[in-house]
C-alpha cells in the first residue's frame, strides 16, 4: 500500500510520541522532528508507510541514543496479557466455535497497543471487541473462506505484530494446532527493535517457541518490507500455503502481494479505511 | 503563546487541508508539504503558531497561484449566517440577559468554521452551543467582570476572526452599542487573505461599516502578530480601554500581552487546553 499525504502529519505525530517515550527533553524532541522533516521532500509516495516508520525509528534511536525505548513497555504488555491468559483460554474453550473466538481475540489483541495501562484496560478492550465482533456486520470478515483455506494448507506462516498482542497470537496458534495437528506453523518476529513490535525475545518470554518454530523476518521496519527481509524468511514466505498477517503495518507492506495472505487487523486509521473501503473501527479477516 | 511540538503535526494537517481547498493535484499538494517541512528546522518554538500559519498560507498561495482560495467559502459562510440573522436577533431580544445571549452567540460563531455546509448545520451548532453554555460550569467565563469592564470603557477594540462568525460579531456589537451608546467601537479585520479570516470586504458585505469603524490590523497572519501590524492599528490597540479578541488565532498571538483583553473563543485544540488549563470544548470569556 502506498503512502498518502494524510500519512505525513501522522509521521510527525508518531515521531513525537516515540521520542517522548524515550524521556528526552523538548530540544532533543525537536531535533527528531527536524530530521523527520528533512526526509519528507524526498520520500516517495509509492513507498509504504512502514518504510517511513522505519526511518523515523532510526532517527529516534540515533538522536536519543536509546536502542529499544519500548523495551519495558513491551515487557509489561506481555505480562499483562499473560496474566489473563487462563481467562482468555477459558473464553475460547467455552465458545461454540473455538476457532472463531480465537480469531476474534487475536484481532482484539491488535487493538491492545502500548497505550494500555493495566489489566482492567485490557479486560475492557476485549469485552468491547468481542461485543463489537458479535454485533458487527462483519462485511470484511471472511471467516468461512479462512476456515476452508486452513483445511487445505500444509504450512502456515504467521506474521506477528506487537508485544502483548503476541499472547493473543499464541492462543490462536494453539487453536490452529488443535484443528490442524499436521500443519507446520511458523511464527515471524521483527529482526530488531522498532516501536513496540514483537522480537524474538518476546516470542521466547511468551513461550511461542514451545509450540511453533519462531523466526525473524530479517526486517527492522514496523511491517514486512520484502526487500529488507532475510533469504530464510523469503523462502518460507514464497512456499507457505497460507499466510496470516497481523496488524496494519504488515497489511500496509503486503496488501499488494499476490500470495495467499489473510490479513487480521482492526482498522485504526482513516487512510487505511479510505484505501480499502473498510470502515474505521472494522475488524478485518480478509484475503486481499 | 509559544508553539508546542504538538503543533507541528497539525501544521502539516492544516497545510494539506488548505491546499486541497485550492483543488490542485496530489503532486502539487506534496510540493506544499515539502516546503512546509523545510521551514520546520528553523522555526523557533517561542514564536506563536499563527506565525507558522502565515508562512503556510504564503507557501500555499505561492505554489498553487491562488491568492484567496477561501473566497467563495467565506462568501457562503457570510450568507448562511446573514440568512439566519433575524432569528439570532430574536433569540437575543427574547433573552433575560441580552448581553449574555449575544456573548454566547458570538462564541458559538467562533465554532462555525468553513466546514459548515448549510444553514441546518449552523442551526444545529448554535443550539448545541447555547445548550452547552447554559449547562456548562463556565469556569472560564468571567461574564460579570466583562460587564463591569464594559461599563468603564470609553473605547472598545473588537478583533474579528473568521468569515461567517463576523455576523455573530455584528450582533454582539449591536448589543454593546445599545448598552453603551457613547462608547467608540472599532472592528478589526485581517489585512490580506489568510485562510477564512475576515477581511474588509467581509465587514462591508455584512454591514459592519454601517454600525462601527472598521480597520485592518495591517497583519496578514491568522492572528494578530503585533510586529506585523500597522501603526494605525497599534495606536488604537495601545489606547483602547477594552479589547475583545475573538478566536484561537488572536488568543495565541495576544495571550501574553499586558492589555485589557477579553478573549472570547471555544477551546478547539488540546494544545491550547494544556497551555491554559481550560478544558477542550470550553467556551471562554476571559481576561488573561
Amino acid at each position: 500500500m502506498r503512502t498518502y499525504l494524510d500519512c505525513i502529519p501522522c509521521f510527525f505525530r508518531q515521531a513525537l510520541d516515540m521520542t517522548r517515550i524515550t524521556g528526552v527533553d523538548e530540544a532533543t524532541q525537536k531535533r527528531v522532528l527536524n530530521e523527520v522533516s528533512k526526509l519528507i521532500p524526498d520520500f516517495p509516495l509509492d513507498a509504504s508507510p512502514p518504510k517511513m516508520g522505519r526511518e523515523i525509528y532510526r532517527i529516534v534511536k540515533g538522536i536519543t541514543g536509546k536502542n529499544d525505548p519500548f523495551k519495558k513497555i513491551k515487557q509489561k504488555s506481555n505480562k499483562l496479557v499473560l496474566d489473563i491468559y487462563p481467562k482468555l483460554k477459558e473464553e475460547i474453550r467455552s465458545s461454540d466455535d473455538k476457532l472463531l473466538a480465537a480469531v476474534e481475540l487475536a484481532i482484539a489483541g491488535n487493538v491492545i497497543d502500548y497505550g494500555v495501562k493495566n489489566s482492567l484496560d485490557i479486560d475492557r478492550e476485549i469485552e468491547k471487541i468481542l461485543a463489537g465482533a458479535k454485533k458487527s456486520s462483519k462485511k470484511s470478515f471472511d471467516y468461512q473462506e479462512f476456515r476452508n483455506a486452513l483445511n487445505n494448507s500444509g504450512s502456515v506462516l504467521y506474521l506477528g505484530d506487537n508485544a502483548g498482542e503476541i499472547v493473543f497470537d499464541k492462543l490462536l496458534i494453539e487453536e490452529l494446532s488443535n484443528i490442524l495437528p499436521d500443519t507446520k506453523i511458523t511464527y515471524v518476529v521483527r529482526d530488531k527493535p522498532v516501536i513496540n513490535d514483537v522480537l524474538m525475545e518476546d516470542a521466547l518470554s511468551c513461550g511461542l517457541d514451545k509450540i511453533v518454530d519462531v523466526i525473524s523476518s530479517g526486517c527492522d521496519a514496523p511491517g514486512t518490507i520484502l526487500d529488507l527481509c532475510s533469504k530464510e524468511f523469503l523462502e518460507l514466505y514464497k512456499n507457505a500455503e497460507l499466510i496470516i498477517s497481523k496488524g496494519q503495518g504488515n497489511f500496509e507492506t503486503l496488501a499488494d502481494e499476490e500470495r495467499p495472505i489473510f490479513f487480521l487487523f482492526k482498522v485504526k486509521c482513516p487512510v487505511i479505511a479510505n484505501h480499502t473501503g473498510f470502515n474505521l473501527g472494522d475488524i478485518v479477516l480478509k484475503k486481499i
